[in-house]
């Protein structure tokens, strides 16, 4: 069943209200005209919805499957879909000019891709790793491999893939083994040799060529971290000319049977299984970690996008269910033939599922939106500010998204009754995809870290203090109104909650004994209370936007529509959020004298 | 994989220390002493550790096959692990001697029960069903009926399944349309024509004989529940000698392609296709869904069970897979080859997986020595006092422990990072089974209707303000302890919560206007709350008795880490529970409002 239309007006509302998108004219992206962004949308909307969504229940039925030959097939029409998605130049959509893409913000393409990932997260998947090999090259790439593999990639003829894991190296990258022997005729080609897991897209027949990133160690490299650099092996050998030579030494050696996203082909890779794969190094000699992550950082904001993809996609198939089974008997109504939609509690659910998925989508831009302006505002201390909110915002748009997705998504199936565990209703699917999410691009424990560790320590939470600053005074523009005045109560609550467990988390990483130990034990629930007080403050911003359109007699229904997300965020799902301040100020003691072994 | 090992030491410490099972003494069950029932739980741990748990991921992988002329075989083993079951006599444990059962105790048979789900859910439904069966037969079947069918369904020679949905009729049965035509003959039988979905363990090879209890109604039947009756139709006609005769006109249909517990076949099973199939009533005309009903409590709490057994897998799942997998630098030692259990983020997800299976298995033992209190008690009082308590921590049981249950299912593949979202470990099946349990057997919401709307305004919540006055005791010891101060305040905090989210709650229901609208708007919040605060109650008296214990010098090791497990309950994991206080506070006008077809 296909229940995906691109939430285009929801995505409207966020760009030009929230965001006041038409009036950020930023150097660079003088041509994106509101004009132009909505034509894009419009036209993103269709590829999502009639080319992609249709195919979402087949690649998950029928998955991929490898040959005795090492190939790869994908489920059918996967091929033709991502052809039209190249075909009609949507892999540069954020792509600098320079390089050969269309240059658009980072948030009309984060608004494309969360089409995309809800029409489709398998599929969706096979350009966001493009991007990150993209992103990887630019930075790092010399000018003969840009000129090579860019064009290439950007039009998306080929794609890329990322190999960073191996069986005993996940979330622990210094413990790569994969070898990368330098040939001595000083071609400066390596021979590579070793196994990756957990490739995505490692392999498959919609492109005619497969870029793989990989991470490895010359034979004299030191252990750890330093002795690690980044490499780029090509499926098929390049030629001068950019045609394509010889097949390369990197073969499938399998693919994973997973929970989901069976359409996305989960590979192990083997490097050299004969005389080596040829590679070539990307950057410099043992900095390949810190290459990787220069993409890292963007790969994970697009996570939480296509966590927020899945989640719309959930909303969407839960109301129409809603809107159409017939059950029981209306309280209000009386009539003994009502839809469950009429029932409270079926409309708590669908309200939740909602709201949720309104307010990570409007945070997410939000900070698509920072990221535009890092990179492209004309004043230096703008970049540096809206750089510093990304550093934060990005563990919690990848986290936060990721794990609500996966409660939306089951919220779906539990608004389905009986129906939402069949497969063929097409719930469950959204949930097994989703729920790869909180896993892949670094888990969701390793962004709570980075929040509460890295990020809030360096500047000794300067960067959220900021925030918090802007949640306030979203707070007291609410409290304002009489409409709005006890969204403002709670909102500030949240934010002085919020203030508060920050202190315990500062106080904690001060302490030179065990600061990051006691930090590691607060950072998910800090990452949780952030999460939810800044999904809410954007929801306050909403409310606000959303009452002045009433005023203004615009579009009532959709406006009053946000009100009531905005509403129940702030109102009933805040709250939950909140409780985390407690859960710090009780101290963590217990985890420090936990035994696993004794439980 | 296969991590099961009953947990009959955690088990223990419920029965014999919280509930002090020794010293219950009940009419009836002198013969349940702790010796005896010890050894009745070291077999059952054997059972399901040896034969059971081992098939859980063949039952997964291989599901159930219909074949052309309707007939279902399960997948390999089930056959015999059913029969070692039912020679072993396990299918009698709760039922009462005067039946043919053994007589043990509620609080017995549901430990053992626990043990079964952990080890196997797919394959635990089977004889969960002919409990079912059993219990309207006992209660509302004629002398004759109990002749012929009670002594096979006891020793579980034939098994029992419940037939109440239709495509129409789910949570809504009044809307049931299977006929029930009365033979004119005089015979009293009935001839059924319709079609029944979602059957579980409607067809299958493990049993002589399958006993269908169906509802359906008269051709001249008044419309809505009222119309309704009880009939048993046997997959093979009985003879008045007790041997087989011919096979009934009932087949299964097709068999669903479910998220997850394959090993269960849920089938669609057509009455009368052929001539009618041939049908006796159970009970009076017309009382088809009281006598359901009866049944149903039961098997709601076995429901909650049942979730406490998946998350008692996942839990040793994830225990022995952090335990064992090695990554990453510990803060703490500073070692680079630590296993994840040594990482606090890490330690929180499990920590988090064991308190609250420890709580929820607390809490369901409680109501299950409540429901014997309710019929063994030898006073009039205690009884209706014990019975009371069962009504509404039912609800609470089934709907809070299947919820939790999928949480900690998704936690424990968190635990296994990208190994999580591979088939193959064995986490992903968890959080797939334990999807099922929030919906079945009434769905969680239709459980908070139960508790929040019938339950509580019935009595004016006289049950659950006795049992707020017992957490009120409970906090007040932990309070009076040095050790467990904390624990206490933030016990008593949940308590107050839990009763003024109820004096919402009544005044809502007492509101003639729009009363059972208003309460079905904060149901939900108000079971979570409850379950939450009752959960947290019975970790306080954890704390205490095995603070108790250590001081005695007793099994040091355990008693730590129960106390941890309660540390955790209370202090980490109830702050969020009692968020649902400010979510019921800040009132639920959104939701009347709500437009579904505007969002």
């Amino acid at each position: 069943m296909n229940y995906y239309a691109a939430p285009v007006r929801d995505i409207r509302f966020v760009l030009e209200e929230l965001l006041a998108f038409g009036s950020l004219s930023l150097p660079g992206f003088e041509e994106s005209s509101p004009d132009l962004v909505e034509a894009v949308l419009e036209e993103a909307a269709r590829l999502a919805g009639e080319v992609w969504g249709p195919l979402n229940d087949t690649g998950d039925r029928q998955g991929c499957t490898r040959h005795d030959d090492g190939s790869v097939t994908l489920p059918d029409g996967f091929i033709g879909a991502y052809q039209a998605y190249a075909e009609g130049g949507w892999n540069g959509i954020g792509v600098s000019e320079a390089l050969g893409g269309q240059g658009l913000p980072e948030v009309v393409a984060s608004a494309v891709q969360e089409m995309l990932h809800g029409a489709n997260m398998a599929l969706g998947l096979c350009p966001m790793l493009t991007a990150g090999a993209i992103e990887a090259l630019a930075h790092h790439g010399s000018e003969e491999q840009q000129a090579i593999y860019l064009p290439k990639l950007v039009e998306g003829t080929w794609t890329g893939t990322m190999n960073l894991t191996e069986s005993q190296a996940g979330s622990d990258l210094s413990k790569v083994r994969t070898r990368a022997v330098p040939s001595e005729d000083g071609s400066g080609q390596y021979r590579l040799f070793g196994q990756k897991i957990y490739i995505t897209w490692g392999d498959h027949d919609a492109a005619e060529n497969i870029v793989h990133l990989v991470l490895a160690r010359k034979p004299d490299a030191p252990e750890g971290n330093k002795g690690i650099s980044l490499f780029l092996v090509p499926k098929f050998l390049v030629n001068a000319d950019g045609s394509l030579g010889e097949r390369n030494d990197v073969v499938c050696a399998s693919i994973e049977h997973k929970l989901g996203i069976h359409g996305s082909p989960t590979c192990t890779l083997s490097f050299g299984e004969k005389d080596g794969a040829i590679g070539y190094r990307v950057g410099e000699e043992g900095r390949g970690l810190n290459h990787m992550f220069t993409m890292m950082n963007e790969a994970r904001h697009k996570v939480g996008i296509q966590g927020i993809g899945v989640a719309e996609r959930a909303c969407q198939h839960a109301f129409a269910y809603a809107l159409e089974r017939v059950q029981g008997r209306s309280p209000r109504s009386g009539r003994s033939d009502c839809t469950i939609s009429d029932h409270l509690d079926v409309r708590r659910m669908l309200l939740s599922m909602r709201a949720r998925t309104d307010a990570l989508r409007a945070l997410a831009l939000y900070c698509a939106a920072q990221l535009d302006l890092a990179r492209h505002a004309s004043d230096d201390g703008d970049r540096a500010a809206a750089q510093a909110r990304v550093d934060v915002l990005i563990p919690v748009v990848k986290s936060f998204s990721t794990d609500q997705a996966v409660e939306i998504a089951s919220l779906g199936v539990q608004v389905h009754g009986g129906m939402g565990f069949i497969e063929e209703t097409g719930a469950a699917q959204l949930l097994r995809d989703a729920r790869i999410a909180p896993i892949y691009e670094g888990t969701n424990g390793i962004q709570a870290l980075d929040l509460a560790g890295r990020k809030l320590q360096r500047d000794g939470g300067a960067a959220i203090e900021s925030l918090i600053d802007d949640v306030e005074a979203t707070a007291a523009a609410l409290k304002e109104s009489v409409e709005h005045a006890a969204l403002g109560e709670s909102l500030a609550g949240g934010a002085a909650d919020l203030r508060a467990a920050m202190a315990v988390v500062l106080a904690a990483g001060a302490d030179a004994e065990q600061g990051a130990d006691a930090v590691q034990a607060y950072a998910t629930p800090f990452l949780n209370l952030a999460g939810h007080v800044l999904c809410a403050w954007q929801m306050g911003e909403a409310a606000l936007k959303a009452s002045a359109a009433i005023a203004e007699g615009r579009d009532e229904p959709f406006y009053r529509a946000k009100c009531q997300s905005a509403d129940y965020a702030i109102r009933q799902w805040l709250p939950v959020g909140r409780a985390q301040r407690a859960v710090i100020e009780a101290g963590m003691e217990s985890l420090s004298a936990f035994d696993a072994a004794a439980h």
